[in-house]
Formats: C-alpha cells, structure tokens, sequence
C-alpha cells in the first residue's frame, strides 16, 4: 500500500552522533528506555499502542542509494562513514509492552539493547510513532469510557495532522475502544469496521430535505441514518425522517440500524426532543446519533443531562487529543557495557527537577495483581533480572516517598512480566495481533483498572514502584554524582 | 522516496453519497469551498499550505485493483459502481490561494469546481492536508515573530502525530519562517536546511562531560554547540565548554557556529548566567540555544526577561500547535448548476449559529492592499465575475454589521485575485514554488499585516468584507429559507 522507507526520518543528530561513534570507535552495548512521564489528559493511565509501526521501521530499516547520496551533499558525513551506513542494519534486541496494556508514567514501554550507533539512530522514528499512537488510543478509551457502553465511531480523519495521523490515528481509536471508522483507508490496511453515513451536501444537492432522504433510504434501507440538521432539526429534519421511515415501515423494511444524527445545535435538547418526536410515531428504537466536537468531557455531560443519544461520532477532539496533543513520550540512555562484559553499568541523569532523574539499569517491569479481584495492585520497576516469588510476602515502597510502605500477603498476588521479546539480535520475534485482537486486549487491560483510576477528575494514581535493589542502585548513582559536583 | 495512493484516504460517507450519485444520475456540477472560521491560538492570520501535497493527491487519484476489491468486500457497493471507480479520475477544476499566502476567516482557501461525485471524493483528504499545513505554518509564523529576528529550528519529529505529522509538519514550519529542521526526511524531500547537536545520551557515553564535548568539537569544529544540562549547566557544562573552547582557540580555529544549547531549568536566569561566563572567558560571540518545551508566549516572555538566548529549538508546541491543535477547515457545498447551464444556482446552509451560516455562489476573493504602505486593508469575498475599477472609489461594509461601512478612495488602493487556478479540466496547470521559495513569499506576506494584528494577545481583526452583489445574494437565500420554515 504504502512503500514507507523511513530510514532518514530521524533528527540529524543521531546521524551526527552516529559518525561521532563511528570516528571513535567503541564497543558499547546500550540500554535506553522509552518512557513518558505524565498521564495524558490529567488521566490515571495511558494504553501502549504503535509497536507494529515499530517493528515495521525497524525490520525495514536501510540506507538507499538516494539516501546516501543526500546524506553526502550536506558536507557533513565522510565518505567512510557513508560506507558504513550503506550497509546498516538492525542487530540489536527490543523488548516492549504488547499494544493495548495499560501502562503508567515512569515504566520503560520499549527497551533497545544495542551497538550504540544503532539504537542511537531508531530513537526519532520510535518514540514519534510510540507517541502518537499512545496518545490518540488513551483519548479513544476515554471518550469511550465516557459513552457507557453507546458504540463509538472515530470521524477525525479530516481535521487530523496530516495522512498519517489519520490512518494510524483510526488504528489507535480502534485499539481504544471505537467500534468503527469514517477513515476507509484504515479499514483496509487494518481490516476494522468502518462506518458513515452523509454530508450536508447530499441534502442540499437535492431539491428538498424530503427527496434527499427518501434517496438515501432506498440506497442503504439497512444502514439509514439520516443527517436532520441541515435546515432546521425538530421543524424540518426530524419530521422528513418520520415520513421517511413510515414508508419504509409500510414497504415492510426490516427497520434495523435506522436513525438520524444531529451534527451541530444543543445536543441535548435536540436529542431529548427528537427522541420524544420519534417515540410518538412508533420509532422510539431508532438511533440517535450526535457529532458536533465531542469529547469524553462533553459526552458525559450529555450523559448526566439525560440526553437521547446512542451512538457518537467523534472527529477533532480525539484525532488530535486536543487538550493534550503530546504523550511526552522520552528516550533515555539507562546503561552501557562493552561489548564482551557480561553487566551492564547503570547510568542516570540528572535534573533539577526531581521527577525527571532517569532510572538507571537494565530493566523490567513486574505488575502485581490482586488475586481476588483481578485488579492492579501497583507496578514494579526493577532489574532484569531480579526474581520475584508470589507465594512469598512483598513489601513495596513510593520512590519517592520510601515511608510509605505497603506489605503484600504472599499467596494473595499474581506477578506478570509486562516486557516481551520483540526483536532478538536484529530478528523479529514478535507476532502482532490484529487490531481487533489488540481492541479486545486492551478491553480486559481497562478492566484491571478501579473506576477511580479511570475517572477523569483527580484520578486515583497506580503505584508505580522501584525494586529495592533498584532504588539502591539510584540512590548511590545519585549520591556519587551529589559528591563529585561540591568537590 | 514514499508510494502514496492516498485514494482511499477518505471518509466511507463519500464513497456512499457518489455511489448514490452514480445510482441516482444527475448532470450537477458544483462548487464546494474550502474555508475555516477562527484564526489558530486566537491569532489575527492563518497562512495557507500544503498545496503541493493537494494537487500529489489530486494527480494520483485511481482506484487499484485492490482498493476496488476491498470497497467489494464490504458489501455496501454494487458492481457497477465498482466499475466506475476503476476508471475513475479527477476531471473538474480547482483554484487555490497559493502557499505561503496571509488568510483569514470565511475565505475560500480553495476552490473545487466538477461533478459532483469527484468533488465529493476528494473532500476528506484536502481538507486533511490544508488543515494540517496550514496549521503547522501559522504557529511557525507566530514563534519566529516572537524570537525577533533569531533563528527558530523546528525539533518536534518525535512528539509530531505520525510520520507525516513530523515530516509535512516540518515542511510546513519552514514555510511559516523556521531557518531548518531537525528532520532528515524532511530535508531530503523539500531542499531545506537540516540542523542537530547532540543529545544528553553522547554526553552520558563518556567517561566524563569535558571528554564528550571535546571529542564533539574535534569531529564537527564549525558547527560546536555543546549541550550543557546534562549534570549542571553553571557547575559542570558552562566551564567545561568554556575550557574546550579555549582549546579550540588555542589550535588556532576560526570560532565560527560554535556555542551553548541549555535543554532544561529556568532558562532566563541560566542564559544570562552563561553568557557572563562565556563573555567572561572571551567567548561572547557564542551562540546560546535553547530548548525546553518553547513556544511563541514562553520566547516572549524570555526576551522581555532579557534572557541571553539567540537561537530557539523548538519542538513540541510547534509541530502539534499544542494550544490548538486543530486549524477547523471545512467544505461546504456553495453552488449547483446542471453540464450544460452556464449559471451556477447558489446554495446555503443554514445554521443556529450566524458565523457559521455559508457564504453561496462561485466566488473569489479580492485582497484590497493600501497603495502607500502595502499593508492589507481589507479582502472582498465575491462572485468570481465581478469586475472592480481599482481607480474608482469603493465602499466595504461589515456583514456582520452593515451599517459599519469604509470608503476607499480611487487610486488609494490595489486590488489582488487571491484565488488562482491550479487545475483546469483534470489538468494541473500549476507548478509549486520550492518550498524555500514558499517561504520567501510568506516573510513578504507576512509585511503585508500591521503588527497590530500579528501580537498575541486581542489582534486587531483584517476586515473580510462580501461584495454587494454576493450580500444580496445571501440576504435573499436567508430571507426565503426563514419565509419557508414559517409556512
């Protein structure tokens, strides 16, 4: 479908690094973690999505002729360097959270283990297509979280950041909950429903509302929604469509996925009235579908306000995440060994801000789930190699706040690695599942989580803790650093 | 470099309203105008682009074999249907005000004259790629105001919406003023400057900041711009690239493109502070970079804070307008006349809401410049056969508020068709200008507007005004529509 060489879609500095290394050479092994460090939209979680993206740049990753001929003319890059690139590829490992689990600031959702030079260079394109997906799949489970069960349709494609953003943007809707797409491109490269159903301008196309809709339903009797708000919704809109299903009913139609949508005007009102009008003559059952610059905020006020809608169409809001256009997702170097050691040295950096020090080390990431009620309990950040037993009571800990202690009965809690294999020594290892499959994940992901972890005001927050051998490691990195800067 | 059949980069309701044209034969030709309502982050101005990547789209449209099999599979299309889209193209014209151009609310930034169901195809994904540019290149416009004549870098791939997001977010930023880019993508495609440092990560792989920095300065002496924040910029980078520059100087280079990027922590006092240090040590010539989550209000603030920066990177708020992520461009329907008429029936959709009531007819619009400053004194959306006498006088009024009318003198001012034509007939006949080309003709436009409606904060509003024969003409539609509902 799309020929994507997206091998130079990168910052220059990698590649300015990248001959730094090669001019200098090293055999260091690296460790570097994609990590985000604040929930999007003030929320208590965020859902991981955008690995198969990921695998695809990096299975893909190579320097073509035109590639090396460009990188030449910048004047930057010797030709021995060149050489070099002409033949990169990937040799590295990659582990990752699967797309669709839940994950929380702090724990590292992609892991490179590296050549320094190589995991240098994927970092742009990993954490663009980790963010981006990551965000707009977090706003679709909001807004569908907000809709209570009502079918969520993603119309965004037009107002999104371009071609991109509106076809893996639908694919990240559809992981987050939406049960369809405007975007038929995204149907087709990711075989998930897509839905729609007309413009103003089929309306005004015609001579009258009445014609229009009278076309329409005989074009798509099983899937007639009818757009009522061209000229005026309850005088003229809601009335046509009455007409119109009346006849369809005395044709003897089945009478199934029929409705209207209201597309602008006070949602609430019109929907409460439409519903009242529809009732009155027989079709208290249709559909009643909204699209007028939804999001999870509006939608549950509608809800509270006794709206007749549903079913929602969602474009702007949740294409774009337009409270909160960013993930923040970062990409930071965590640990360096030479190539024929067999440990890793942790490295941390610094910030004045103490937030944003980086946990050092070769990591993982053990979540803790409550036995009885399938519920996270909190997540561990640990060494990869630390070793946990279940039957055992556990004792954890805030980083940063280390008096705040929680004891975890052994017996009462069940451990799952969160990081998987993805790429081993440059080979893919990982299989991903269908978008629908990845859809069906992330609703039992969103189950593990407390109504209060999900609400959209002041969210209750999942502990995300250090493992004590972790925390020690930072500690003395921290102290060292601390001791070396006063003398 | 990228296959793009973007084709079926479209809303399914378009495929469904042609196939309900093709059911349903009509002769129509129609005019659907592309305009938004609200200038971007409450600015006075929007600048178009995105254009180019229009007329790609345009020019690429066919269904292939596979997109028909997909449409097939859904089991909404019939065969014949199908049959047509295989040997579908684009026929029709197309006008547009060209890249780089100021624009502002209700003008039509482009024109779509054809059939209906071609005009109807094509609506999502223009509206994807001028809402998207457009938006990108009017936040750049506003950051590089701010930095008063500093250069400005777009650094945003990695938090961008998707590749493209990244890649014609870059382009787009170029246009609105940025002197280069981060992104290597981007640079090949578009022929512009490519800029990048190094990250804490190279700083982080040595035994030592000091080691680090000197062996970047010994690979790319003319380009040195040391990252200072990665353990303590006034502690530990500041007087480590103090030393390496003197270095530097001692081995008798030229000292030219060399300096400082501080990435974190309060950047007015830390720039001031470094730049008395570098001062201090001979070094006051050096550049000063920033990046740290920047954006137009957060430069202006800095500069009114006398922080010694003079070079901005800036990423994030950038490339996904994160205070308005969304430009709301739309397509409405604005004329209908069947093959063979020679006069366009005008149409309007109405609306609760008067701003968003359409403008109908096939119009153009006229920039009115003021002949003695150039500046933009007004633009007249009109019919696209009116004629003006740039010697005569002429009066403008507000259709908003009609009694508010201007008298132009004869002679006073010039008169510019904003609308161009780009395809005639299926044809293109319009060649892009280089998208640095692009930008020298956005800094020009950009000296058309007063800084009174450049500034951030209340922008004074460029009158859009409607010809008198186009307010009849709306005034008429209105008042018949209102007879109507009453009846």
């Amino acid at each position: 479908m799309r020929a994507l060489n997206l091998t130079l879609l990168t910052d220059l500095y990698e590649l300015t690094m990248m001959q730094g290394y090669f001019k200098n050479p090293t055999d260091q092994v690296v460790v570097f973690d994609a990590f985000y460090r604040k929930n999007p939209c003030g929320g208590g979680y965020a859902i991981a999505a955008g690995l198969e993206q990921i695998i695809e740049y990096v299975r893909d990753l190579h320097f073509s002729p035109d590639d090396i001929d460009y990188l030449k003319s910048l004047n930057i890059f010797d030709s021995d360097f060149l050489e070099y690139l002409r033949g990169f590829h990937f040799t590295g490992d990659i582990y990752a959270i699967p797309e669709g689990t839940v994950v929380f600031p702090r724990e590292p959702l992609l892991k490179v283990i590296a050549p320094v030079m190589e995991a240098q260079l994927v970092e742009t394109a990993i954490l663009n297509l980790l963010n981006h997906q990551s965000l707009i799949a977090t706003k679709a489970s909001r807004v569908v979280y907000a809709a209570k069960g009502d079918g969520v349709m993603e119309f965004g494609l037009r107002r999104a950041q371009g071609p991109d953003a509106g076809l893996y943007g639908a694919r990240a809707a559809m992981i987050g909950g939406c049960i369809g797409t405007s975007n038929v491109l995204t149907g087709q490269m990711f075989h998930v429903p897509v839905k729609g159903t007309h413009a103003h301008s089929w309306i005004m196309s015609f001579p009258d509302e009445y014609t229009a809709f009278k076309t329409y339903a005989s074009l798509y009797p099983n899937a007639c929604i009818l757009l009522v708000d061209t000229y005026d919704v309850l005088n003229s809109g809601v009335p046509n469509a009455i007409r119109v299903f009346k006849e369809m009913k005395e044709a003897g139609l089945p009478m199934k996925g029929y409705g209207i949508r209201i597309d602008s005007g006070d949602l609430a009102y019109l929907s409460k009235q439409a519903h009242r009008m529809l009732s009155e003559a027989g079709f208290g059952d249709a559909i009643i579908s909204a699209s007028s610059d939804l999001d999870e905020y509006l939608i549950e006020s509608l809800k509270a306000q006794g709206a007749k809608i549903n079913s929602w169409g969602v474009g702007t809001n949740l294409i774009t995440c337009n409270d909160n256009p960013a993930f923040g997702g970062v990409y930071k170097l965590a640990a360096i060994k030479n190539k024929e050691d067999s440990d890793f040295v942790p490295k941390i950096k610094l910030s004045e801000n103490v937030e944003k020090v980086t946990n050092p080390g070769n990591k993982t990431i053990m979540r803790i789930y409550d036995k009885a009620t399938g519920k996270i309990r909190a997540d561990l950040i640990c060494l990869e190699d630390e070793v946990f037993n279940p039957e055992e009571d556990m004792i954890i800990f805030d980083p940063m706040a280390t008096w705040k202690k929680t004891k975890l009965a052994g017996g009462s809690y069940i451990l799952r690695e969160l990081l998987v294999p993805v790429f081993q020594k440059g080979h893919c290892v990982y299989t991903s599942p269908s978008v629908m499959e990845i859809r069906d994940i992330c609703q039992k992901e969103l189950d593990t989580l407390w109504d209060e972890t999900r609400r959209f005001t002041n969210p209750q927050e999942v502990f995300v803790d250090l493992s004590d051998k972790l925390y020690k490691i930072k500690s003395e990195l921290l102290e060292k650093m601390g001791q070396a800067a006063i003398e």
